[in-house]
């Protein structure tokens, strides 16, 4: 594991040796950090796989100097949640107004790894900072997102044009099932795939949805597509 | 490909060689047979992959003979949607119907095979017939179901508690989206994955889905469980 700071934000680099290894952006979840047990967990299982793992402390989290304008767009949410709006759609709006500046500081950990093309990772405050920054980057070319709902990004995710697997947890207590099968229906891309498994929102992954996983990115971010 | 008849129902067994390879009991869908091309290309991808795969053709299908009185419940069913009642809810019931006589079929055939355990996929017709099977027949470890909807079959798929895999066709023309999550919600098991992907009833499933299906049974159904 390589700890390195692009624009001032912290970051790490799994890699399991040579340098051309397809790489895999990790964005972790809300009040957690790039290093995570979870993100441990999947970083550990991709580079096993072969593939190289990137992931970044999002503004207000991990290693990330304190910042109050953040934290007060953060407070104006729950004050509007407190005033009666939904909650799902409260914090889709919160996510795409971090996501403005989420999807320079990713490109940028692209551009310092001289990275040509790679995959995404991310679910919740991952899949809310994800849906725009996939969107957004040509050079993702496949990406993993899900336990998100769909309202303020559903625009956003009609432009995605890459693979995408989409996990829902069918137990969620904080994303309404309907939310996030509106999200998966909002994404543009044909060739998308819907997983859920029973649970709530911060229980694991099954390990065998992390082999389809590794599949799913096994193909299409090889050089050589297996098609 | 070796052709057989139990109690008259004519069936198909391929197998990759040794006796002891795990069964694939496939239950092909409406208006097709135990050798449709769907059936034969999921019999050719499970026994390279070390299965043996039997399919039996359905009452007033294939190769059976015709029974006016089947017909006749179907014509009553179809007079039913024609007054009005909901289309998914009046095939469900029929298949409901048509299960009490292939569930005991279907026993008939693990029987003569002398298999002690087996995995079940079926989807449409395969899911109606496959649904009250699953929950009744105890050598049955692991189901794939899918493209069908939960109405009279919901209570039989609460007493199922082996791992399935349900498989939705997002777009599905015939099965409504609700109807079909409602079936996976209805199944009684815990250990249960919807997979869900773009497409219309009839479509073919992706490559990817059926390696992940290989994946499936050969966790559940291998004498030695990976767990």
């Amino acid at each position: 594991m390589r700890s390195f700071t692009v624009g001032g934000v912290p970051a790490v680099l799994w890699s399991p040796g040579a340098t051309d290894r397809p790489l895999i952006f990790i964005g972790h979840g809300g009040g957690e950090h790039k290093t995570a047990p979870e993100i441990l967990r999947y970083a550990e299982r991709f580079t096993a796989a072969g593939f190289a793992v990137v992931s970044a402390d999002v503004p207000n989290h991990g290693d990330r100097p304190y910042d109050p304008g953040l934290d007060r767009k953060a407070g104006a949410m729950r004050a509007r949640v407190d005033a009666g709006e939904n909650l799902a759609v409260a914090i889709a709006a919160f996510q795409d107004e971090v996501s403005r500046q989420t999807v320079g500081e990713w490109r940028a950990v692209l551009d310092h790894l001289g990275a040509d093309r790679a995959g995404y990772w991310g679910v919740s405050l991952g899949c809310g900072l994800g849906v725009p920054f996939v969107a957004a980057e040509p050079r993702v070319r496949a990406a993993v997102l899900g336990l998100g709902g769909g309202s303020a990004n559903a625009a956003t995710a009609a432009r995605i044009s890459v693979p995408v697997r989409f996990v829902i947890a069918w137990d969620d207590e904080r994303i309404p099932r309907d939310n996030s099968l509106t999200l998966f229906d909002a994404l543009g891309t044909p060739e998308k795939s819907l997983h859920a498994h029973p649970g709530g929102h911060s229980g694991p992954l099954p390990d065998h949805e992390l082999d389809a996983q590794v599949a799913f990115f096994g193909r299409h971010l090889s050089p050589h597509p297996q098609g």
